[in-house]
């Protein structure tokens, strides 16, 4: 007999988790329990709020009902039968989510003393729970409702050792150090205001100076690769968006219209109808292809605010968009180029680890000939295979437009976030009649390849900061050395030394106020920069800084030629 | 006595305007007849179009007419007579102007056999009149209004002498030749496309290359003046709007209202709410100031869509902005460094001659202590004179909220065009309660400066086109080199020679198309690129090119070496 799945034991962790909950609450009335992402969770109506210490109590009777031993064990009713049984327990959700369901039967699983409603999967035994764990108590409204009742819900997770549940423990406890919404206000990066609106971000000085040490980045070695640079509008006429399409199949997330001399107007949710008019804006022959056309787009998307998430998910984010238009022929080549550029830009912060997905034409609804499909499949695949790299296939896994690849890169503590995307659009150059002259004195149809490396420049910094846990290598820092003076008696050389490093290029930051340098020093670690310099009376007098990296306790003497090339040379390390 | 003025010469030239043309259409319907910036002009409700060959005939009438030597006189009617006057003439526009006026009397204006209702003032006699031109004949709805009946607008201008004269008309040639309209659509610069909206500006890879040099060489010269840059939204809450006052003063200005979850959401007109929402996320004491927030912000504002004008008048723009946020006592050295700082980038792109204008205080509306006012005007002019500059004062000619500095540059052609402002601020940090803790303890309010150096980056683009011609130097231009190869044999030479140049970070296109040479150079000039490399069987097997340098016919041999110097060397110069 084969181990039970994760799924198994996590759904029959949260019986268990009910089944002990009704032993402290015998009349709570049930919600629903499902599997999540990182375990699962139960919602229950209760007479009182629960506390920190009745989770204590709860685990420790789920425990104890694994000790027991109990089999599931599963049946069906008839609706009438199921109805009955729940009105007997006074149990109303259980009864809405039966009377809403129409099937023949309804399926029950029973351990113990404990029934439930439900399709399982379950494990044989609660003995074949090895780990659990409940992790917190949160509100959340019976089916998401916000006019409904607010019940509580218990989150868990289980697993299959104790091994690995700790392990588990251990990097939720390392990804919360890392939450880049508590080092972002920490640091000074960014912030959201209540007054300017949820999801859109303030870049505040230190988090704009490495969003522009990133973008810079990005441009120069977009030039290198030929793309060309634009720059568009953040609205455009409904007309715009009527012919691309978003007004029927998007229009739920962008933002409302605006009405402008009886024209009416949208906030770009996309950047492409815009590359696209470029495109039209002259005749286009074979000669002009491939053509690369690349921007950092801000567009705007409607997102409820309750799945808004630092900078991970949010209203306002600017796209490191490009656009390939080329001939069928220069499909491989363009594609291939895009995989290497992706590489080389990813590795640099790095992410050297990466996850690829290949998604491949739907089942049914797709525009696009067959053959078409078939090449672009293969040309992503092919891809894949020159640059070496592992992959899934997604079979059926893509847009109605196009197949496309997906990349997710792995993080510091070995979390997975997606990035990029390389995606071919079948659907836009038909609905804007995209055309070029072949070298046959033919109209043809150009193959159109979105894709962004970073995906979103807003929720790729979120990532940086966890990745980087806040500690910026020496490039992006966005302050590089903070200089910090013993005494007023040394202001004159600090100020000096400011300026010789900052005529280098260097950013450079001195803290001569008043504080006791162990103060001075301790604020500068929080900040996180990677060289603190230190100068004392000796430090002037000898024209020499004491020299902390980032990391180690040593602080040795170093001349202040020497250490504008020290810097340089660390931000030369990427 | 003194000369007449040019306001009274074109004054006066109107009226011989309006009787020339009586002569040849005696039933024609007068409009009015006002000075404007560059002329003059008449409105006519005529019973038919007027034709090329009639400016012709009318500017050789009002010749005679000048020669005749008629002289103005004035006198009033009161209103029935006034009326009178024009029922028996059948002026139905003029009698509308009678009735909508109420005043005692009505004045005026003869000379010869015309009388017109004019304020004057006038020449004396029509001999004062030295030289006239008649340019050019549009359609202008009466009163402005598209309801009301579209009359015919003749221009004209006229000088203190021919010479003048002459001198103007050559300007407007060369202005017409320098049209950043027609230039930037020549060189594929930016493009309007009607499916976008008017005065929204789609940038295409060759101007969006030159707008991103010259970003990028604002940002650096930003962090050398140790600015701080800041990125954010494009849009935000009604609720951000009402406490700044846009929604009060300004929405007349603003595109139309979104509303986003309940809540209403504007797209940003200006960036200064978000920076002082950066400023105002944390507390800030004396030690903090002064902070200088920049940042290349795309507002958008509604302009009627009869006065958007190329890149000069757009809906959609980015504003080079920053705010200075400061105590009072360091109001002197910012006003001197920004000064310093706009010269500096203002000289770089040989806007060497500069006019300056200071405006003070409103004699009635304002905001703030005149103590505020008069210090912030002393430190402006303090500063104006500091840098050594000519100055003219306009009294009393600031906005309610402060007083400023407003910089013209002058062109290669000798045209003004207003583009810096230094603007004080003493509404801003009123509304928002801005404030920081001093040394003393207390709180105080900053002082808060918007300046712009560039005023907007399209209009300031717009401004390069016409002031370059078209003809970027090295630095900016986007196609820095062409090469040109003689014949299918040098591809592999001439590839070889691209690869080098782009290592070396030069812009290079090659052009190795079947066309003839002669078409390639035409083709390569037409592009204004500063450098033409032509590449023979001869070149190939010496490692040379052949180099055309913009503006001269020579084409000296070069080696592949020293031409990468030589560029570089010739990017440096700005």
């Amino acid at each position: 007999m084969s181990l039970p799945t994760l799924e198994e034991i996590r759904h029959s962790a949260s019986h268990v988790l009910a089944q002990a909950l009704l032993q402290l609450f015998p009349d709570a009335k049930l919600g629903i329990g499902p599997v999540i992402d990182e375990g699962f969770y139960y919602d229950f109506d209760l007479p009182r709020s629960l506390t920190t210490d009745d989770l204590v109590d709860i685990e420790s009777r789920m425990k104890t009902i694994l000790a027991e031993s109990q089999s599931f064990k599963t049946y069906t009713l008839p609706k009438e039968e199921a109805i009955l049984f729940f009105e007997k327990r006074e149990q109303p959700y259980k009864l809405e989510l039966i009377r809403d369901l129409d099937v023949p039967d309804y399926t029950f699983y029973e351990n113990g003393p404990f029934i439930d409603l439900c399709r399982g999967p379950h494990v044989n035994n609660t003995s074949e729970i090895p780990a659990i764990k409940l992790m917190k108590i949160s509100g959340a409204y019976w089916r998401g409702d916000e006019k409904r009742p607010m019940l509580q819900r218990i989150y868990g997770t289980a697993f299959h050792s104790q091994a690995e549940l700790d392990a588990h423990l251990v990097r939720l406890e390392e990804a919360q150090k890392r939450d880049h919404r508590i080092i972002g206000k920490a640091l000074d990066l960014f912030s959201f205001q209540e007054d300017i609106g949820p999801g859109l971000v303030l870049w505040h000085p230190k988090g704009a100076m490495i969003r522009s040490i990133i973008e810079d980045h990005w441009r120069q070695e977009h030039y290198k690769a030929n793309y060309d640079l634009l720059y568009s509008p953040h609205v455009g006429r409904a007309t715009l968006w009527e012919t691309s399409g978003h007004t029927s199949f998007y229009k739920e997330n962008m933002y409302a219209e605006m009405s402008v001399d009886d024209n009416s107007y949208f906030i770009k949710p996309m950047n492409c109808p815009f590359h696209i008019k470029v495109y039209e804006s002259q005749h286009r022959s074979y000669r002009d292809l491939p053509l690369r056309y690349a921007e950092l787009g801000t567009v705007y998307r409607y997102e409820r605010s309750g799945v808004l998430h630092g900078l991970m998910r949010v209203r306002g984010f600017t796209q490191d968009d490009a656009h390939i238009i080329c001939t069928p022929e220069q499909v491989r080549e363009e594609i291939l180029d895009v995989l290497t550029l992706c590489s080389q830009i990813l590795d640099t912060f790095g992410f050297q680890k990466k996850h690829v997905y290949l998604s491949t034409r739907p089942k049914e609804k797709y525009v696009g000939d067959l053959d078409l499909w078939s090449s672009a499949e293969s040309a992503l695949e092919d891809a894949i295979k020159a640059m070496g790299w592992d992959y899934s296939v997604d079979d059926g896994g893509g847009a109605f437009y196009g197949p496309k690849i997906d990349m997710k890169i792995e993080d510091a503590i070995g979390r997975l976030w997606q990035c990029s995307t390389i995606q071919f659009d079948f659907n836009l150059p038909e609905r804007f009649d995209m055309t070029y002259v072949g070298s046959d004195g033919q109209k043809h149809r150009p193959i159109m390849i979105h894709r962004a490396l970073f995906g979103s420049l807003e929720r790729f910094f979120g990532i940086l900061v966890e990745h980087y846990e806040g500690k910026f290598p020496v490039w992006l820092a966005p302050v590089q050395i903070k200089l910090l003076n013993l005494s007023s008696e040394t202001i004159d050389y600090t100020n000096t030394l400011v300026k010789t490093l900052r005529q280098a290029g260097i950013r450079v930051q001195a803290d001569m106020s008043d504080e006791k340098l162990g103060y001075k020093i301790r604020l500068a670690t929080t900040e996180k920069v990677p060289f603190i310099g230190v100068i004392g009376k000796k430090e002037a007098a000898d024209n020499t800084v004491s020299l902390r990296t980032r990391g180690s306790k040593e602080s040795p003497l170093i001349s202040a030629t020497d250490l504008v090339q020290h810097i340089l040379d660390a931000a030369k390390q990427r």
